[in-house]
């Protein structure tokens, strides 16, 4: 809870692994060898349920060719789990009710997606094509899983995949000024 | 608020405007004569605050070509009118939080987007293409208007509109079908 009061009060940049440890009441290297980093730290607070090592292995790391299939089709892997849908939802649903909620989930996408995706399409574009992606693939969470919009909420993913891959590979790696 | 019961009773399609008016203790030519329909009943139930007509005049009557860049702008528009983002928003976060307002949204996105692209993609694949569009539209107003996340939430409409016009254009007009 110290984190998550840290989190509120000072947003991602401003909390730091020390004041976070000292509202705690602990070494700052317990807060370390606990949760690896502050990012960790503060994906931990969201319940936040998808290894990141999985997206940079099994999306990112075999390269531009094919990553918004890749992307789509992790995507919706994770939401298809049932084990990972709840706690999915519940951050979507606070991102919409709860002002700091949406703030620090805006901070870990912006962070985390356009960190992983600068290797793939460089520092200039990476947080427009961040924020496109995290769109398209929040609307099909919100569409398929939360509001239940038929017919994408019964269609097999390979369906999704067609219909949403050219959309992800074109705001990571195309060029997104021509109409 | 004999509607908003009878559509979450009975759903749009087990709803009437005869079972409402009776509800109601009106007579059902007042419910036409002041809503003209029970799909604008509907939208009146939601507090919808976009004027279905424009839609239709604007984005859809000029034809396929370019379609999905007017959508796009239109729906950017919507949002960025200070008297319309409030309303927008409750729906939004209605829909999220309130399983029943989730339903009635969808059936009305459903119905209406639907009822509106079958004339420019016919009737076999609209029900999958509206949701397609519903979904990307979703996204861009929960990351750019509700969450907040930048660049998106700051970029000029422009901007946006290069880089959404290309998806929204293929989901209503495109091949769908290859990755």
């Amino acid at each position: 809870m110290a984190a998550r009061h840290q989190f509120v009060a000072a947003g991602f940049e401003g909390a730091s692994v020390r004041s976070i440890a000292a509202e705690a009441g602990v070494d700052p290297s317990l807060v370390i060898h606990y949760f690896g980093s502050k990012d960790r730290l503060l994906g931990a607070v969201m319940a936040w349920p998808v290894d990141l090592d999985e997206i940079a292995e099994q999306v990112v790391a075999p390269g531009p060719d094919g990553v918004g299939e890749r992307l789509v089709r992790f995507f919706l892997a994770q939401w298809d789990d049932p084990s990972k849908r709840h706690p999915l939802t519940v951050i979507v649903r606070n991102a919409v009710s709860h002002e700091e909620a949406a703030r620090l989930l805006a901070e870990f996408v912006r962070r985390e997606l356009v960190g992983q995706i600068v290797p793939l399409v460089g520092e200039a574009t990476a947080e427009l094509r961040g924020s496109l992606v995290a769109s398209a693939l929040v609307g099909v969470a919100m569409t398929r899983y939360v509001v239940r919009l038929e017919p994408l909420a019964s269609a097999p993913a390979d369906v999704v995949v067609a219909a949403m891959a050219q959309t992800i590979q074109r705001f990571l790696t195309g060029d997104l000024t021509s109409v």
